[in-house]
């Protein structure tokens, strides 16, 4: 699969008119090469050329890891010392596959056709910062501007793939109204669900119990609130399992709803419904968002919905596309992203509902199944 | 301390002859305002003007978890919007700050003073790409070259905290024997080390458990190899507890050490104390590196030890300064680092024995206290 998907980047490249992407560790590295590399201060870049070998570069303690992926299948691995400059190692590949372009001058060699590169989103920018340096003289674009032709429409196999993330989030939330008591705190209730969450997944990606008026930031995680009786529960989970990310969220009361959430629910799961219905081939992602919006807005609650209706997910939590105002991308088939409309009443409680769909030829698959209602624990 | 430390950042700005640094979520942002920003494409970021108050701009959905965070007491906070462009947000606070300064003639106002700016190392590339776009014309640099002035030498409440979580540290090493037996898993190892962790600190921050020839490969974290008697066994682990990091090495044995392994051992030992004893102002950090690596070459050891003697640590786990040859920066009282030496024998097995070191006025403190030798487990 990787051997496709750097044929495939190296057509993006040539249709963006980028000379080479350079890739740090990330979501793009795992997803091009399967090398699951770790964040370090030592750079690790894979240089993928527009026409010529790629290589990665990597520490020479991180080798051992680096060929153990199987990256050294699709690309030469280069190693390089603790006094060793990397950059040196990049550049040096970059010139030695620069293909018909003119002399840049510098002491790297050649600059390619188009004197452009791109570099990964998540690089970190103290690298950017020395490889401009490096190779002055050079347009920089963001790496999604190529990756984005490959990472946007998954294919059939990573479509399985979060098939099965999703029904494995689908088993843990089945599971949340065990945990919920009154007297337990949210660090508890998360720490609980963290564990049921690795049970399923490779990782736990992150663990949102946000209870009562936590409920209102929807960004919230877990702290040392207690659970009381009536209190709304906002539980948004979400892990990696096979490179493949879930996330979904579900609202829970303690023994019985708060006054007013019951209402404020139906309203919210309708507009939840009424925006997956509308996903299919051929309309805007912005288009969605506003069909959320626009239900809101028409029962007062427009105002309490702060954020974007859904991102896009696959080997990243969140990715493309962006559900939201103003993205006039057209959904095509193939495309993952999350619907997740929330009302969020400062010093009340929040409420939000999250599924992940799936664009097919004529319309949506929705891969989390479990039901949309006010879920009664404890 | 908030304030100090953003006074001292003013300081270092002006000594670097630099406009203004901008931070994004990292440990800089926690160190700078005690903001734990969660790392999202939707941009957050500290605005640090030479002179004039600083602005956080967050997404407005972050703004509860901002506020929570008290950075409201040392910075303005700004938000946005899910269709607002925040990279305008930040120019206007520059521009608005900018002291001084010529028009650049550019819709986002004044360059300052000397037109350059700098960002936090581990910003994300695609920010950067954009405040370069927003803002052309101006020179950019790491923030490490201004934060360094702040963060590299740590003050007497940061060696507290470091004193607490190597602590933290010790007691978990303490409890390792226990979990080390035939038939258990790395992994399995792994996981309850992580839990172990975590009755200790706030986060876990990495488990390695590198058993047998796994050990060969510094950087492997837990695999499926299951433990057998004779296997040597690296256990290298770290976690932040509140705010600053553990990290710290022993090598244990399944019931007997492999052949040949007591001797290395002893080398290693020695090799590491002696690099240890070696620590006080005034001598390089390339000598820490230089003794340590002498003495293994002197055993015949040398071609097995193939990383740096150590790292800084403090709000990350790894951080200025680099103890490694050609690092000509000279040890001061308060800096804080670790002290790792490692042997790796291909195909067979590894070890490292790894405190964390602070430099004091005559010498230095060791913030690690379990013994070095080999540990006998299962």
């Amino acid at each position: 699969m990787a051997d496709d998907r750097l044929e495939l980047l190296r057509a993006a490249l040539a249709d963006a008119e980028v000379d080479a992407l350079l890739v740090g560790p990330s979501a793009d590295l795992r997803y091009l090469v399967g090398y699951h590399a770790l964040p370090l201060e030592r750079l690790t870049m894979l240089v993928v050329p527009v026409s010529g070998p790629a290589a990665l570069v990597v520490p020479e303690l991180e080798a051992p890891r680096a060929v153990d992926s199987g990256a050294g299948r699709h690309v030469d691995i280069v190693t390089f010392t603790e006094t060793d400059d990397p950059f040196a190692l990049v550049a040096a590949h970059l010139a030695a596959t620069a293909d018909g372009g003119d002399d840049g001058g510098g002491d790297d060699g050649r600059v390619g056709p188009h004197g452009r590169l791109a570099v990964n989103d998540r690089l970190w920018a103290s690298f950017l910062l020395s490889l401009q340096a490096r190779l002055p003289d050079r347009d920089w674009v963001a790496g999604s501007e190529v990756m984005r032709a490959l990472r946007l429409r998954k294919s059939a196999a990573e479509i399985d793939a979060l098939r099965e993330v999703g029904a494995a989030i689908d088993r843990v939330h089945e599971q949340v109204p065990s945990l919920l008591r009154a007297g337990r705190t949210e660090a508890e209730v998360g720490r609980d669900i963290a564990e049921l969450i690795l049970e399923e997944h490779d990782e736990v990606n992150f663990v949102i119990v946000a209870s009562g008026p936590n409920g209102a930031s929807p960004h919230h995680e877990t702290g040392d609130r207690t659970l009381a009786a009536g209190d709304a529960v906002v539980v948004d989970i979400g892990g990696t399992r096979n490179g493949y990310c879930s996330d979904m969220t579900r609202n829970y009361v303690v023994g019985h709803a708060p006054e007013g959430y019951d209402e404020l629910h139906r309203v919210l799961e309708e507009a939840q419904r009424l925006a997956v219905e509308a996903v299919r081939p051929g309309v805007t992602a912005a288009s969605i968002d506003r069909v959320a919006r626009d239900h809101l807005d028409a029962h007062g609650y427009g105002d309490y919905f702060v954020h974007r209706t859904g991102h896009g997910i696959g080997v990243e939590e969140h990715e493309e596309p962006w559900i939201v105002a103003g993205n006039e991308l057209l959904l095509e088939s193939g495309m993952a992203f999350s619907v997740e409309p929330g009302i969020y009443v400062p010093d009340h409680y929040g409420a939000r509902i999250e599924d992940i769909v799936v664009v097919t030829d004529d319309g949506v698959e929705n891969l989390n199944r479990r039901p949309h209602g006010i879920i009664v624990a404890g």
